[in-house]
């Protein structure tokens, strides 16, 4: 028998989803508060649960062998104090198809100039300009990984280039040219929208730097849907102001919630979104759980797992 | 020798990007006035042009025997007081594309609340509402031509099921049910969107009628794309004042541009644009001549043909 300890905001429907799915020889204890799972689950040789919950109760698990989270993002579970004693899988797969709908539905809305058509609309005005279009525009992304795969599809789907700024690997097929290193600049110069969509690493900290946001024409767009630090958030800004860049989305900043006095609340042309591009929904993340408990109980390989080194 | 008669609104655009395809045996008159364009070349063979230009030209140009539309719509060529002796070919395949854009530029601004978390930006307030999706819900195509069938790549790439109403056709890989004739509430009553794309003939007058509007649930979102008539708009407009639809997406209408009276300006949830969905940019509408013009002076059948008793 395996014990299973949910940690969720909403462990009642984790838990709900994952008796659904029948699992053989799994005991499961669900807990919102991290104090009430241990007390009731401290025997547990998996876990389930967001980083925060899960950051706080891997130390009063002695049986733990292997903890599924709820997200994409592993940080809090790379801080060196903690223990890497067990096995850790995040959740991939089900974001890019997520991200794809925030990022295009973000473009073409940018497009279709549909908040100053709301606008005309408002004035009962019959609003005849015309609308751009993504065929023909280049995407940049900045990380081709699982996610970036799935932009890169839905781009080629809606006729745009792709191109990809990576370390070093090169192995999308819908991505039409590769850049790495010292290509920033290179990178930049062709790019209509820039999307960063990287982890959390020493390796990607400001990696949208100056040299790259200085490279990109007027015309482009920059949006972030990674983490807040892969971005030179000042740089941007200044560049928005000064009208050097045509605007920008972002999801996701250095500190969250954004601060009431970011000067980004009100930078022309920035549409602000919650850390919402990919929301973990239960129904998703329960499915890769339940695909990777058979594969446990089966004695096979876990999907995900994230090395604790490379830091994804 | 061949003689090409240009009627737009943009002609000398038109006559450079024509003159760019480096056609044989092609001499090009371009006007936007068509006094001016029939005083110099009446003795055309060819005439390129939208459909206005094209109605007042045709009964002047005795040599005619193939008339290329800028547009999709050939509403304007059917009247039975005009000849029928010449091949009239229209676009399509480019507007496919630009559909999918506005469609889902629209499905998912609506998915991913744009509108609501601008509004919370302007008020400075971070907004941590979930994002809906599009997975999984389903997409009803009323009229499933070549512009239909793009529509419904689009959905299945966003993870959607796309029912198809149709005359009888049932050939699109990506509708993954069929419905006909009198399963108007069959088809209805199970979509979150149902798009109508539909050319305006005798027989798509008021297709999605009360009947097919009242199955919805109360969940689903109306767009129509297509032609104003094929909607019953009073039905619409007062199943929207009553919350029984959850929203509109309107681009064409019976009457353009849409009266200042119209109720539509301000009905709940209703967005209105201005039949921009699919505009013809030259460069498409230039490309899809180019090719014909080679099939034509090559002897071979020209794309896009219509059929004057189908009207499409």
């Amino acid at each position: 028998m395996h014990h299973l300890l949910i940690l969720t905001k909403h462990p009642d429907d984790y838990r709900a989803r994952v008796e659904a799915g029948a699992l053989p020889d799994l005991a499961i204890v669900a807990a919102s508060d991290v104090a009430d799972g241990l007390a009731r689950g401290a025997h547990s040789d998996i876990l389930l649960g967001d980083p925060t919950r899960v950051k706080e109760a891997l130390p009063h698990l002695p049986r733990l062998v292997w903890t599924q989270l709820t997200w994409a993002g592993v940080e809090p579970m790379l801080d060196p104090a903690l223990r890497r004693d067990y096995v850790l899988t995040n959740i991939r797969g089900v974001f890019g198809p997520l991200m794809s709908e925030y990022v295009f539905g973000y473009l073409l809305m940018l497009e279709r100039k549909i908040v100053p058509r709301l606008e005309s609309q408002r004035a009962g005005r019959w609003d005849a300009t015309l609308p751009g279009t993504l065929q023909g525009k280049t995407l940049g992304l900045v990380g081709v990984g699982s996610i970036g795969a799935h932009l890169a599809a839905t781009g080629k789907h809606f006729g745009m280039r792709v191109h990809g700024y990576t370390r070093s690997s090169r192995d999308c097929r819908d991505v039409d040219r590769y850049f790495h290193g010292d290509d920033k600049a290179a990178f930049a110069r062709e790019l209509d929208y820039l999307v960063a969509v990287l982890p959390n690493t020493d390796e990607t900290a400001a990696i949208v730097d100056a040299a790259m946001l200085a490279a990109l024409p007027p015309r482009a767009v920059v949006v972030n849907v990674g983490r807040g630090r892969t971005l030179d958030e000042a740089t941007l800004v200044e560049a928005l102001h000064a009208g050097r860049l045509a605007g920008a989305v972002l999801d996701v900043f250095p500190e969250e919630p954004l601060p009431e006095s970011s000067p980004l609340w009100a930078t022309p042309n920035t549409y602000i979104t919650s850390h919402t591009s990919a929301p973990s929904f239960p129904a998703d993340i329960v499915g890769v759980f339940v695909d990777n408990y058979r594969r446990f109980h089966a004695g096979q390989s876990l999907q995900y797992r994230v090395d604790f080194e490379r830091g994804y």
